[in-house]
């Protein structure tokens, strides 16, 4: 079955559609469900964080973390230090959304994402660091070569080490 | 944009991929998120309901409740009167997911919706009972005779009156 | 610090707050948050599940599966086997909850508890079974003495096995 | 029925149970619940946020903006314009949190919170602007003379205006 991400460099029909800015290239497509309306019945601000999380780990995936997928305590997984969010205007009810990221940054432990979530441009913008730690041990997990080259050759102008 | 429901009747290699029995034909993709599973790394048992709520939304929205996507307290929405539902197989991180819908009773206030969640084969099953109700005043709203007749007209051959 | 959950029997004047039917013993507070209400501003109607997924979750720790604290897949775990559910009437932003749980049915593997959402009165009802599983082999589990012994003790009017 | 916050000086032990820092009075004690964990058995990064969010409008109902209680898109209800927020140290199943906020900022129409959530020491902190908007006209609300006396008195030492 076809993987659930989009390549944007062959999309540029997509980014049009959402009026994105350039520099993304990575996206996945979502749909603001009724469930995730708050009471104001605007997309709730927790649910950005959902679709920038399930960004994160597609894309640590592609570039072949596959063993994320398993949630085993026994492989990296990425753990937040922190998040820095802004909120540009409310979504609603059945919006369709673009959501994007790009690692901006990769060092020997950890990296950091920059996310954004599109609708006709930009309606929220994140960005935060990650380090990878073994969760059965708590040792942190060196970033191997392959991962690296990976992200760099995939990202190219945006990745600053 | 194009709408997120799918009309199996014309997508015949879906309903084989997924292994699902004869008799749907209203259905969404659905990918089993990391925020979504519990701590066993399951599909958490609450996460097939919001699926089928989606579902029953885009459902009646599909049929003429186009009303719905605006979440106001003023148009007929549906309350649930209750739900039953059986677990039949766990579903793990990145699991694709097709949900299913299918009216199989309309009264004059009342409608019962039957769903299934299949990954290959039948993963999850529900049905239950909603009325309409206008939110603001708490009346119950008489199901018009568009959307009866839609209903009617789409599943032909599942519905009972 | 103190246990989440009330033994009902020793506040005879929650049972009142709360206007709640006899036999039952096991209960926790909740409170309606902003971010489990839906866009009509009611509480939605996945919020009960997981109040009873708690209930339940903490009854079985009080009689001894102490092991579903830590949420390893080496010990017996409920997989839920189906629910039913009845909603009764809209809760709103803040409304206190007292909810309640027992169990009406015990066998070798397996479990059946009944539970319910007060809050002047019956706001949601539901039953349901579950067995016990080892995660990691996918053995089920043979229900201990001890858990039945105290669940038994503990229900004594309620129990039918 | 009580409120469900906590006036912290009015209960010094508990912040000594859950060895918080100085300069916090307003709290909420939460439990971390099953499906609020993710698959790795750690309460997940969005959950924060929403008790974040219960504590923010809490705050709110307590000094004086009742109407927030009833979701009503008539009434002023805080929009988000962005959060900070850093992860400390992982929560697991039944930790017990004490959720704090307090007033670092009042302006015309925004104000900014900050939040810290406590386990033995500090697991995560938050801080972020909103502004008051009347959602159904969109119009910015003019925090009210007396919101802003009744936050002043109650920080006294925290508030910088």
């Amino acid at each position: 079955m076809s993987n659930s991400y989009i390549d944007l460099s062959e999309k540029s029909e997509l980014s049009k559609d959402f009026n994105i800015d350039d520099g993304w290239r990575f996206g996945m497509i979502r749909t603001a469900r009724f469930a995730d309306l708050d009471a104001l019945a605007h997309l709730n601000h927790t649910t950005y964080l959902r679709y920038f999380e399930d960004c994160r780990l597609q894309y640590l995936i592609k570039h072949g973390l596959t063993t994320i997928q398993k949630c085993s305590p026994k492989h990296p997984s990425p753990f937040l230090l922190g998040l820095e969010i802004k909120y540009l205007k409310p979504v609603n009810h059945c919006d369709k959304l673009l959501i994007t990221t790009r690692c901006i940054k990769i060092g020997n432990t950890s990296m950091t994402l920059e996310y954004s979530a599109w609708t006709n441009g930009c309606a929220a913008w994140c960005v935060g660091a990650f380090v990878f730690v073994i969760p059965d041990t708590g040792d942190k997990w060196t970033i191997d070569k392959n991962l690296k080259d990976s992200i760099l050759k995939y990202e190219l102008k945006t990745v600053s080490i």
